[in-house]
This record gives structure tokens, sequence and C-alpha cells, in this order.
């Protein structure tokens, strides 16, 4: 157990917006929020989950809809209320503490706010490990917990509250309503018990996003007779897919969803190649010079060439240089049901998985 | 009060089908629905407004979607349980009567289902005395009565509960899942007290589908010295616009509606003259040799030239003789209130809403 106070928050966004992936929203915007709570309310707990009682009653808080949208809606302390009033009358029992659903800039610091409001604690753990794009796309499903009742609402104060035969279906119906609500609402899903939780989630992801959050930020103070590249290669557990300047972003916002492509030219080493990285919400798949060097459910994350930020797919813009980073994703995602669930296959990428330090052929500064 | 048996029904659903302007869905599907219920169950008890107590919760259950979707999906009895459980969780109160939000060949007879399958009274009035496409457009909604807490549910066992800020974001984001299921679903709506209902309801609807639908059957067996034809005008209240074989039908369903246009070319007295009549699911603007006879909220209803039949929007074919008749709507329609609801300008009908009766210029057999 451990407190969240604002000098914590920055990092956390910021490590979070790497594991995003691409997706899971601006890391300044959530941050702004999860400070601003944080100030009002005070500190937030953070619990192990070893310290969560197996009967706890455990619920996921987000945003769900297009980064671009939700970057432009405000975020409402009383839709948290809301969440909480419907899931607890639903469910005849009071919410003990609250996760995250996904690692990302946004995803990562609304439930930091709605647990400052709330006064509830946050748990040290997630349904994903990075960030994904739909939300049955969770351990949990791999573990047979059920979304619903999931509880939906939107700034306005329209409210929606769902019972599904599938969390494919729970996305589909609430996919449906964040459309019609504008594209981006707050959702609180997967209500689970504590023993639920410490069997199929993402442990320790609160904490790891702060470390790497801490690591980028001083990337360039490191001691050791390494440079920043390295550095950041190590402490990521990165594999280096390529290095190069944005010559093209290709975009679309359908189904709440922002699909696009980023297409690169090579600099550095990298001169004379090309790569381009595909992405829907999150990145997918990333692909050098006509070979596949990484896919979905490895973690594919764009940072900036000299402050080794996180870049998310709304942020990329022509001009910019970048390196192309390959993540190992949580092992549960490597399994048949977890590459069922969010395998490249599944994201239209005519392409079997192969995880990403098997396709990495060397050539970088990975170690 | 009175009980609803078998026979009461056929009668019941071709006169519903008629005030259903041309929605409401298909009368044989009605039927089959609510006899199946009532030989399972047995007969339906029907209370008039006046015979519910003040504070009795009463809730309208319907199907909702496009009538065509409609009548190729099955409605499951469940659907009903877990309608009823749904409100009555959220309302914290049992149900004690069921009412049809419309009429209609298939919404007036879901609701006999329902209380057959349930044990529930079914009471004579509706919230709109014809049928409309969307769910704010109800005497409730001019009464400042809330359609939620709302449940939808599907036939696969996916629901879900809206808590909204309007009556039409009701209608938004009921439409939006609606869809997402395949284009119909089963709902219960407006829970509302009995006080509600006699101050806001159309009283003794199905009372008069019912001696509309057995003057239907007779009308060629009177006994007066008149024509069927003016049988017909005559105990519907009715004034005849134009009587024509269909030449064209044109149609699209686009958000969960059937929209379109039939063409007529005039027959009988009308012979030379053209006529067209639009719709969205119901009749929305009859026009004659460029003149507009009539148009919404006023019904305005096809009807077989041999057997008076009303026919459906979704069952208009070539080559079928028809007339088109109109009738005068509930009175609430016609006020301020009423027709910013459902007035002509809001369906997109470039037009002011001029009651059908001052439209009407002879010429018919109108009494």
């Amino acid at each position: 157990m451990r407190k969240l106070d604002i000098k914590e928050i920055e990092d956390i966004a910021l490590g979070a917006a790497l594991l995003g992936a691409g997706g899971g929203g601006d890391p300044y915007i959530g941050k702004l929020v999860a400070m601003g709570a944080i100030k009002e309310n005070g500190p937030v707990t953070l619990l192990e989950p070893e310290e969560v009682a197996d009967d706890a009653l455990i619920v996921a808080i987000a945003m769900m809809g297009a980064p671009t949208v939700l970057a432009e809606k405000a975020v409402g302390e009383k839709e948290y209320d809301t969440l909480r009033d419907m899931v607890s009358q639903f469910m005849g029992k009071e919410i003990d503490a609250v996760i995250p659903i996904e690692a990302g800039g946004v995803n990562s610091m609304l439930p930091i706010a709605a647990c400052a409001h709330l006064g509830l604690p946050l748990v040290d753990a997630d349904g994903m490990g990075r960030a994904f794009p739909e939300l049955q796309m969770v351990t949990f499903t791999i573990g047979g917990i059920n979304s619903c009742p999931m509880a939906l609402t939107d700034e306005k104060g329209n409210s929606v509250l769902y019972k599904t035969i599938s969390n494919k279906w729970t996305e589909e119906l609430a996919r449906s309503v964040t459309m019609s609500c504008g594209g981006a609402v707050s959702v609180a899903l997967y209500p689970m018990t504590g023993k639920q939780l410490k069997q199929y989630g993402v442990k320790n992801i609160v904490t790891r996003s702060q470390k790497l959050g801490e690591a980028i930020r001083t990337v360039k103070k490191h001691t050791d007779d390494i440079t920043p590249e390295e550095h950041f290669l190590k402490f990521s557990e990165g594999y280096k897919l390529f290095k190069g300047k944005i010559s093209d972003v290709l975009r679309e916002t359908r189904g709440a969803f922002n699909f696009g492509k980023v297409m690169l030219e090579g600099i550095g080493d990298y001169k004379g190649k090309e790569a381009f990285v595909e992405f829907q919400n999150e990145n997918l798949l990333a692909n050098v010079d006509g070979q596949i060097l990484a896919t979905v459910p490895d973690l594919i994350c764009l940072v900036d060439a000299e402050t080794f930020s996180p870049i998310t797919t709304d942020a990329l813009k022509y001009g910019k240089r970048v390196y192309v980073v390959g993540l190992k994703c949580f092992e549960m995602w490597r399994t048949e049901k977890g590459l069922e669930l969010v395998g490249p296959r599944y994201f239209g990428c005519d392409t079997e998985y192969i995880p990403v330090e098997k396709r990495y052929k060397g050539g970088g500064a990975n170690v």
C-alpha cells in the first residue's frame, strides 16, 4: 500500500502513455484530470493486488471512444458518482476498489481521478498491460469474467446500464451508444471479485508505468557510459525496430475508432529505408522495408527521437523524428485464447502472430 | 373491466393495423403472438383507465425497430420476464399493469401477449392513438413524463437499461442499440402512475381498435342501403382522399426505419389522376395531383379496395388497388406542443399542419 500524490502522477501518465502503444489517450489531458482531482480530494491509496480481499468488489473505470474526441470533451466528476451508483445498485453491494482497464495516457489517469473523487483505493493491476481499442480485449475475458453489469454515462447526464451475453456484445452495444453520445463516454465495467482480479489481472501496471515514466524523464541524466538510446532500450526492455522521420499520416475516424497509417523515412542507421505503422487507436503492425517486424498483441511504440517521450497516434505529425520500438506483451496474450481476442488477424492484418523477439533480426541497439 | 380472449384478438389486430397508419407492424404476425400467449396462459384482463389506482405503476411494452425486420424475428416470452424484472428492480416496485405504446398490428398485440405471460392486466389506453416511428412521439412527452428507466432486450439475451435527460435522447440511444441488435428489439418504457396515464393517455384505444376491426371484417355484411365504401368511411370516420392502383413503391431501410414513397394511378372516380404517399414506417403525407390532402399527425391509411383491410407500408405491392383514407388524429397532437413533436416539419415535409378535415375539399363519399 502506498499513496499516489501529485508528484507521482506525471511519471505514471508518461509511462502509461508508452504502454498505451499509441492509444489510451493524451497523457497531458490525463494528468490534468488526475492532478485536479487529487488537489481537490487528497492523495489516492494504491493497493497491491495481494492486499485486496478475495471477496472485495472491484470495478474498472475508463473512458470509451476515439482518443481524438476524448481529448476535446470535459470529464465531469459527477459522472463517477453516476457510475458508482449504477454499479452498486445493480450488484447490490458497495464498490471496494477501482482498477484501470488499460495502460494509457488517459485511461491510467481517469481511475485515479475517480478514486480521489469517490474516496476509494486503486489497485495496482489492469486488464491489458497496454491499451487495446475494444472493451472485450482484456485478460478478464480470457478468465471468463463478465463485463456486465456495465454502466455508461455521458457528460450531458444520459446513462445506460448493460447486461449482455458476451463481452463482445457489450463492446458492440456500448460502441453504438458511445457514437450517439458524441464519440466519448465514461464507463464502469468488469465488476469482479478480488480473487478474480488476482488470478487474471496484469499486476503492478501502475508501478511499472511510474518507473518507465521516471526513466523517460531522466533518460539524459543517467550516469552509465551508454547513450540515451541504449539506456531507453534497456529500461524499457524494447526492441529498436526503426528510426525515421514521419513523411505522411493517413487518418480516418470510423465507428468511434481512429484508424490510420503513419509513413516513415529512415534516418541515422536507417537512412534509405522506409517503414510504416498501421493503427486502430493503438499501433497494430510495424513494417520496415517490406518486412513485418512486430504486430499486436506486442506493443509497438513511437517515441520522440530526442526526448523518448511516447507519441500517441492522434499526435503524429509530418516531419517528427521518432523511434519505433517493440515491447513484449503480457504473456497471457500469447496463448491461443489471447491471440483469438487480440491477435493480428482479429485486426485484419494478414499475418500470423510471431513474438517481437523472434521477428527481431538484430541490427539495433537492443540489449 | 372485461376479458380479452382469442376471439377478440383478430378484430383488435385488424383495427389496430388501420390506426397504425401504415406502421405498427404486420397484424398477422401480431395476432399469432397474442393468440399463442392467450392459448398458453389464458385470457387477459382489460381495465378501463378509470379502474386503475392513481398510484399504480403502469409501463408500456412494445417492439422497437423497422417493421420489416420485426416481422422476421421471433418474439420470445422470456423477453417479457427480462423487461419486467429490469423495470421493477429499478423502480423498486412491482408493475401493476401494462399499456400498449401505440396502435398497430404488432404493437397492439405484444402488450397483450406480455400481459398473458406475466399475469398482468392491460389498460385500455396508449400514448399515440395511432403509430409513430420514434419513441418520444407520445402524449406522455407532452405531459412531461419520462420514458426512463427504459428497459430494452433482444432475442439473444442482451439487455440494456436507460436513464436519459430527455425522451428524444432515449430514442437516440435506444435506436443505436436496436440497430446493433439487428434492427428490432423488445422494450418496456414510460413507467408512470395511474394518475399520469389517466391524464395523458389516449383512452379506449383497444376497444376502438376492436370495433374498427369488427366493422372491417363485416363491411360487406351490413344491412344499411349504402355501399361498402360508404359504410367503411362512416364507421372509420374517414375522409376518402384517393382510390388508385399502386404503380411503384420506393423503399429504403435506414437508421432502423423504413423510409419510402408509394406512387398511385387513379381508378374509378380518380381515373387520370395521380397520387403519392410518403412514409417513415408510418404514412406521413398524401399528395393528390400536386395537392397535399393530409399530413401527420392525422392518420393516412391505405386500405385494400375490395376488403378494406389496412395495408402496412411494408406490405405495399405493385398493382394492388387501394383507398387512401385520412383520419383525424387525437386532439392533443393538434396543440402547439403536439405539432412540435409530430408535425409535418419534424418529418421533413415542407408544409404547415392543416387538419385533414380542412384540407379535404369534398368529392369523395365522406359523411
